[in-house]
């Protein structure tokens, strides 16, 4: 497989994290987003990849681009089912499910680079755009620190779907300054996942575009 | 099943569609998201519900909550697998969640009921607020444009899973007064989806919480 992946950016981070729980191969292909003579991703040679311009794609190994971190993920779940993220019983794989949404929905787009830059083209200055980032971070957090279990990773003692949407979403809480007191449940999973080998492997320090 | 649920509210408008696609039962419980006395979905007894305070809810058969719809609708399609939202072959079951999340991500979340308040709060008019929306569907439905098929619904001759998230979403752009002329493919779907009994059924117009 073939992922082409950003090393910073927070759905490339999530599927990087369901590769490597699920211990398969890959090849990274990285996109610089912020290339000095423009992003890659939005070069016609990325554009046939990805018409939407975003990372991650993942070229499978049948040779199937897909796009969008959710749809990908659930394809490895799906056809890489050893080590599954997710778990046997229905309502078991909602409550999962829901968080991964939440974070995927409710979060993570209300700060995408995208969504920041229209706000400064709306005039509004850094001070302003980092209070937008943080009310949506922490009221999204606090509703998933609801919302998950009382110990091990977000649900039991192995990480799944959930963990794969949090951890990168705590990245992105952390760069931006966002104080995740408030949440001990979110803290003891962020503990576990930060010696877990396949979030390490997965994490935007330690990516072949990583800057030195 | 019980479903919490607002007439107008897109992320419910879906999963009333997955429900009627599949011919089950439920019984519609509105939650009035602009009750004159305070919103109902931000009351004690709701939040019960979904401690996040959004629509729609299900409760199950077997009386499990479910939030979140996207994670609300994958249950239905794992618990309820006659009629299918999603193809077996499992690259084209990642196409047809791309467009789901593309929406259920890229589009909806920007221009949800709380972020243009968040925006007005920031001090911007109906004439920005109204653009801002503007910016998110026309970039988003360009973007399904180009990824779904060349007849029938978005991809083949029966609705399915992207069906199920593209229609609210126009429902979204016509309350808005966005265009569809430069999307034919999505104009063919819109045009088979108001034929379709379930999508009828389903309709905001048509919820025991419509306003006469």
């Amino acid at each position: 497989m073939e992922l082409f992946t950003y090393y910073r950016s927070t759905s490339s981070f999530r599927v990087r994290i369901a590769l490597a729980l699920k211990g398969l191969d890959y090849q990274a292909l990285p996109i610089n987003l912020i290339a000095p003579q423009g992003g890659e991703h939005q070069q016609p040679a990325y554009l046939r990849i990805n018409p939407q311009g975003r990372v991650p794609a993942l070229r499978t190994d049948e040779g199937e681009l897909l796009i969008q971190s959710p749809a990908i993920i659930e394809y490895l779940e799906e056809r890489y089912p050893q080590v599954p993220l997710l778990s046997r019983d229905l309502a078991k794989r909602a409550h999962e499910r829901a968080v991964a949404a939440l974070i995927g929905c409710d979060i993570h787009p209300l700060h995408n680079v995208s969504v920041l830059n229209q706000l400064r083209q709306l005039g509004h200055d850094e001070p302003q755009v980092v209070h937008w980032i943080g009310h949506w971070i922490t009221q999204g957090l606090a509703a998933v620190e609801h919302l998950i279990g009382d110990d091990g990773y977000c649900f039991g003692s192995a990480p799944g779907l959930a963990d794969v949407y949090l951890i990168p979403q705590l990245y992105a809480a952390e760069r931006f300054n966002i104080s995740l007191e408030a949440y001990p449940r979110i803290r003891r999973v962020a503990a576990l996942a930060v010696q877990h080998p396949a979030f390490v492997k997965a994490h935007p320090a330690n990516q072949p575009d990583t800057p030195k």
